[in-house]
């Protein structure tokens, strides 16, 4: 089977249980958003993946066969990573050569044309880059690469809005001409909302959703309107937010709305991913 | 005069004009967002006005004194700043003393109750947290200091949206509490949008804009509706961006909108800050 399946995989850190018994898939061609807080476990899994790390039980399949010490399998994948995992030193289009040794279809005219776009000096050392532009460096990687499996770990730390931008713009162009798997793991989840088509999330080591983003979005609604009216209106629903600006309200509900029952001066919207990630993810309030 | 007054400030770098004779003014008790691309000029003026960088020209003025080698003036500020600027093989609870002998306001049971709001443990070495927590760590000083003026540089970088949600939370009651000057500058301006009253944008080391929030978004709107009918309405209009989901569309227009002049299936809404933002700082495209 193509994909990458992630098989009953458990990892602890001392006393800590980072996973418990993962299994999900990767199918091929499809765009996945990984989610989850801060300490759920998702860099654990990824390097799980990517053989950085070892799980204490479990395996990793990709397209069919155990990833585990498996340089062929391995190439299939490219993670773009918080770490930098390519020397230092050298200086961005010498950087750019190195990757491409590891993987055979690496495309270095597109990756010297993101450069252009993004506005990232190749002559510069990698690591005279700031914050923004080490992840822009990272980026141009993991779109250059060509792997069937890519995945994204905190793509757009330190980018301002405009490359941040560029980027779902560049990743959607990339996958529409040729579709490949991408795994977006990200907390600026609202801007990848209508990019994803699966979501995942992850808390505590453990995957709490695993379902198509229009579904888990379907279940709940947003109600805009002035403050009396709203709260009027959502007596009795099961209210996960509440935003406020001068008399007006948008309250964040789950459940149906039948059409018909919505009065004058109430707006219906959809629900916003990122609303429903806090809520599902909270512990405590 | 109170407040901070940034008078007719250059610096440059080498060849690199990083500021051109920079005037803005900071009030009492007011939220503002200070909002550029990366390298537009942002921390160049944060650093000249906290003394950590000495301006070619022009002069700072903190309720109505000059801030330059001035530590009466300079404790009336406080910076959370990129940069780590407190010993980093001090755990959490020593560094929170160590803040409080600069600053005599610094309230240490309110920084304790912050930590453990976030779930940051106080007797971890600073050197050793994750991105997010080092983040964490600087913004529960800056809400812990009791200065009459605060910058926030990129306060969020790292944090997962539940953190920042609390972040946003904490910081609003601080200020409906006993009101201060909250500068923030971050790229994720949607999430500030409704926050901030006054908003500046630096660009090329020029000010663009310098206005009240509600004004600069009364300049525009969003379009919503099915692609046909949106791309009927829209026609003729000043379209700054297009998102587009299944058959649906949603422009952002600038300009007026006369509201009897909407067909049904139309659906006027909020200009987006963030994508204001982009266009009106966005050199090509």
């Amino acid at each position: 089977m193509n994909g990458v399946e992630i098989k009953n995989i458990s990892k602890s850190f001392k006393e800590t249980k980072a996973l418990n018994d993962v299994s999900i898939s990767f199918e091929q061609d499809k765009i996945y958003g990984l989610l989850g807080r801060n300490g759920a476990g998702k860099s654990t899994l990824l390097n799980i993946i990517t053989n950085r790390l070892n799980a204490d039980r479990g395996e990793v399949l990709i397209d069919g066969v155990s990833a585990w010490e498996n340089s062929d399998a391995q190439r299939k994948i490219y993670m773009m990573s918080e770490k930098v995992l390519y020397p230092e030193n050298m200086n961005g289009e010498a950087a750019l050569k190195w990757s491409r040794e590891f993987y055979p279809d690496f495309d270095m005219d597109y990756a010297r044309k993101l450069a252009n776009d993004f506005g990232l000096d190749l002559k510069k050392k990698v690591r005279s880059l700031s914050t923004g532009y080490v992840s822009i460096y990272k980026i141009i990687i993991a779109l250059s690469v060509n792997t069937p499996y890519v995945f994204f770990d905190e793509p757009v730390l330190g980018l301002d809005a405009n490359h941040r931008e560029l980027f779902y713009k560049r990743l959607i162009e990339k996958y529409s001409e040729n579709p490949f798997t991408v795994v977006l793991s990200t907390h600026l989840i609202e801007e990848i909302a209508s990019i994803i088509e699966e979501i995942i999330i992850i808390q505590n080591g453990e995957i709490i959703q695993n379902d198509s983003c229009e579904h888990l979005l379907s279940q709940g609604y947003t109600v805009s309107g002035s403050a009396s009216e709203v709260d009027k209106f959502i007596e009795g629903m099961e209210v996960i937010g509440i935003d406020t600006l001068g008399g007006l309200k948008s309250a964040t509900v789950m459940g149906k709305i039948e059409a018909s029952s919505v009065p004058d001066g109430i707006e219906i919207g959809k629900l916003d991913l990122q609303k429903l990630f806090i809520k599902l993810t909270n512990e405590q309030e």
